[in-house]
């Protein structure tokens, strides 16, 4: 990321009020007293957050439904899904019941834990599956000349009135094998559904839990940002990006469309071109500005400003010409702009030298006048040793000058953040409250895919299986139960895969089970969940939508419950996955089969 | 990627026609003799994609543009942008002209050079960049309430009619450090412009540099598809992929909105999920076919293939019990469906036991009724092994059975395939005509992210620049002319920067310049290239837009002049960029001087 100097506002609501002007700026925020006393962080920063919980509601934003809908046609697929559904039709097969499930094989980034994300646009995207008469046209444009003129009829009528799902709701922790959703319904709709739902799950699940990762690496006592729009895979790589970052656990996001249709607190920053734009005094204009009681007349910052420049280099031992004046005017002209949110970007000169001299010089002046001004962010250099070197000074003016405030200044670092920068930085001394991250988090280096698939288990009533040459590949037939067992402290042990015609398994008894791998275990559950749940019926959404801030809190539930062996990011532990005494039975028998599937 | 067998089609025209149903399908294609005889391909394979060329043509479709201004509206950018606005607003400098330059500072995957894309997406969003009233509400709802209204007026009037751009054209070979874009026009304006280009730039250029190399890796005998849309980064990083990759060298995607935005060849294929949806050669209905000739009854395929089913196994040692029935009446149904397009996926059970007896069961089966099998693909285990054993069974088919055409049979590979597969394969004894690549594609694992920047160079005709902690993130001052020089061979040399109102270097005389780095250089171009062209004036294109195919072609063309050292996938050449002896002393000037800004 290249610059930003904060200005973090909040949505109290969760469709934007044009009327609203009293939204919780920053500063205006900063200045309030800390009343979360348990929340383990610096008060300001603390504040500064402590309103960016939006309230909870179910309202989906309109705007980002037609938008999903523009984003995702049905066209947005393989065309081999058309070729299939004609192969079906063809045979007459398109009225045949099929059940796909949709699941991965491997945990990303070599974690103990994924997140599963994506499920409400998948069923967005279901609701409103018809393929347009254009569409038609184009596909048939595309497809062999050879393909009857009933099957573009046939495509014409598509719609999801026979469709339904069942999945684990999102924001769940999730493991390996494990079915995420069912979608059961006629053959060949469910084969177009394929790809589009595998791109909607696929990167909602990798950025969320890269974000989730990020959170636990960092601590509870920093807050995280999300600024890489400008690095993402594409322009829906970064609003996608965006909106499961925030459900991830991060604090707010950059994207200011990002927060209009998700509802997510939307943050803001000074960029070097504002700094650079500026070489003189000369350029603020106007020079003045009103205390922030609104008494007396406005006074000339930039007069005043001067004046701080001078105490504070006597008191620092600086030199004031070394204070770049074109930074100067900058800071100045971004204060009188925002007396409210003066937060200033340090290291388009030099940090100290220049940086923090001409911050603390108009911070300085706007604390005479009664703003509290916000802090400071660093983007280059050594962040751990320069946040130090800051807070130090920003204690000693605190006292010279008689500002509390100075106290509470809030210190952003944002240089190239990865999970291991993160990691490193709670080794080393620093003052850093929040934590901006862009291209490590968005494009996900380590590893910059989930591979999710979705596979078909059965066909009118019948299980269908692959045995692939790559046994890794081979998949679980028929339509299942999943179970997640709990023991006596609270924490997930085991997910259970049981065929769905068994009883569910009874809290404080044994369960016979065969682990995925092969072994066979007897286990207690001292609670029992249910994990797939009915989310669409025949064409029609059974739950209601979700806000953003919901599915955030079901991912912060899920953690929490979560075994702290499974959330370390390096070497955690593994989760137990597996399949019922009578459903290792079947498989045996399957797999016995030459050719089972006659 | 999981699945597909190839049905590959192309649109010979620049916009989907409707009423066209000729379009000439891969089989039918494959049937045509191979009349470009200097192209080292098997013949099959060459026919297949000969046709694959769409026409020169300056049409942008129209769909796309509408999609593209929705996926890329004006608040699709950080929130520090309209912050900025503010500031420059409130001390009046919205009417100066700034002038800020797009560049990269590394080149991606550790390679000898990147390609510049995105370019005419970035123009079509800033011809229509007007911010809407209900985004100015929302701006209003989440910036500070003590911002001035008229500033909201301000964004309701902001329009391109004052912006202007330079560019190198789409589609070249670029370089680090030199401008790719030089965007001037009101400072405020320009500046909300940053994230949105920036993120139309990077991964445009990253994906289209990554599937450059995906085909110099391959060498130019093997084709190469992207099959990449279901691990993308979100919906757009699949379209973006798409699109970008066939720009950057690959010869068809498996997306059909791409296909259906862009004009681009689409290409599908056979899932395992379509041949496990089979478990018996009783579903196969209808079950016959007429021949390629139109002669004669109907043939039952059935009865057909199982006679043919025998004939194989006695003439390839197998056992027709190991030979899957579900997989059989799968190839069979198909093969109806499809009976000049036949390419079967031969993974689902066994490869050679199962998939390649009853492919050529089938395939001879429609060799009898005259019709031309179009091949396999593999898509597990070890691809080049499993081609060998493949193409050693089709050619002792065509021998045995007299059917010449399963000499031209095409195999397709398709799992996992990374850039260091595809060199691997030139190392082993492999058969494979086509390669699909999908995540390592799309995703760009090795690098995902490219690092262009977007900085200020100039204010109301000063030049402007960042002394950064990180000398690497200085940057160069100014407006600037660049030419690129070419050496008696024909390969460019070096990228000169010159102040703008400097003369054109002089073809075959001594030019003097200064390696970033340092050192002082004479040099002598056989021929010098202008590289920044004015691209967009006063709110207005100046260039047509080209077609996909179009910007395909200059990435050809870039790359064919590009010195081989440089195109070295391991430990590349370094290409030298530099400045002129002018802009070399005053660049020392201004970092002489203390506080140059002044």
């Amino acid at each position: 990321m290249t610059a930003h100097s904060l200005v973090c506002h909040t949505m109290m609501t969760t469709v934007p009020d044009p009327g609203r002007r009293d939204a919780p700026a920053l500063s205006s925020v900063m200045l309030s007293t800390d009343k979360s006393a348990s929340f383990p962080m610096r008060p300001c920063a603390c504040a500064c957050f402590a309103n960016m919980e939006v309230p909870r509601g179910s309202v989906r934003s309109t705007s980002w439904d037609s938008a999903l809908l523009q984003r995702v046609p049905p066209l947005l697929t393989d065309l081999y899904h058309f070729t299939m559904a004609y192969g079906y039709w063809k045979c007459g097969r398109h009225n045949e019941e099929a059940v796909f499930e949709l699941f991965f094989r491997d945990l990303p980034f070599g974690g103990g834990f994924s997140l599963f994300c994506g499920l409400q646009d998948c069923l967005h995207f279901i609701r409103n599956f018809r393929i347009k008469p254009e569409d038609v046209t184009y596909l048939k444009s595309v497809m062999p000349s050879t393909i009857d003129e009933g099957f573009f009829d046939f495509l014409r009528e598509v719609d999801p009135s026979s469709v339904s799902i069942t999945a684990i709701p999102e924001g769940s922790v999730v493991f390996p094998k494990v079915p995420l959703m069912e979608v059961r319904g006629p053959l060949p709709v469910v084969q177009l559904l394929e790809t589009s739902l595998l791109c909607m799950v696929n990167y909602a699940s990798l950025v969320s839990t890269n974000a989730a990762r990020f959170c636990l690496a960092a601590g509870s006592n920093k807050k995280l940002l999300e600024f890489g729009l400008r690095r993402a895979q594409g322009p829906d790589g970064g609003l996608s990006a965006s909106r499961y970052s925030y459900i991830g656990g991060f604090h707010g996001s950059s994207n200011v469309l990002a927060g209009k249709y998700f509802n997510i607190p939307v943050v803001g920053t000074m960029a070097h071109s504002f700094i650079t734009s500026f070489s003189s005094l000369k350029e603020v204009h106007p020079s003045t500005l009103i205390s922030e009681h609104g008494e007396g007349p406005p006074v000339d910052l930039v007069k005043l400003s001067v004046f701080w420049l001078n105490r504070v280099c006597s008191h620092l031992h600086m030199i004031p010409e070394e204070a770049n004046k074109g930074e100067l005017a900058a800071f100045i002209s971004y204060a009188i702009a925002f007396p409210r949110n003066f937060l200033a970007l340090l290291d388009t000169y030099s940090v100290i030298r220049s940086g923090a001299v001409n911050f603390c010089t108009v911070a300085l002046a706007l604390c005479q006048l009664h703003y509290q001004p916000v802090g400071v962010r660093l983007d280059s250099g050594d962040l751990c040793r320069q946040s130090v070197d800051l807070r130090r000074i920003f204690h000693s003016c605190s006292t010279e000058f008689q500002v509390p405030g100075f106290k509470s200044l809030v210190i952003i670092g944002s240089n190239s953040i990865s999970e291991q920068s993160v990691m490193e930085m709670k080794e080393q001394e620093n003052e850093i409250d929040i934590i901006a991250v862009g291209t490590n988090l968005v494009t996900c280096p380590l590893q910059p895919s989930l591979g999710h698939v979705y596979k078909l288990v059965q066909v009118n009533g019948k299980p269908r299986m692959k045995f692939s040459e790559d046994p890794e590949k081979t998949t679980l037939p028929g339509r299942k139960a999943v179970y997640r067992l709990y023991n006596n402290d609270g924490h997930p042990f085991l997910d259970l895969m049981t065929l769905k015609e068994e009883p569910v398994p009874t809290e404080g008894q044994d369960v016979h089970c065969c682990m995925l791998g092969g072994q066979m275990e007897t286990v207690k559950a001292a609670r029992v969940e249910l994990l797939l749940q009915e989310f669409f019926s025949l064409g029609q959404p059974t739950q209601p939508f979700l806000s953003a801030t919901e599915i955030r809190n079901r991912v912060q539930t899920s953690l929490i419950h979560l075994n702290p062996g499974l959330k370390r990011l390096q070497q955690p532990d593994r989760y137990k996955v597996a399949v019922s005494e009578r459903f290792a039975s079947l498989l045996k028998d399957l797999k016995n089969r030459k050719d089972w599937t006659e």
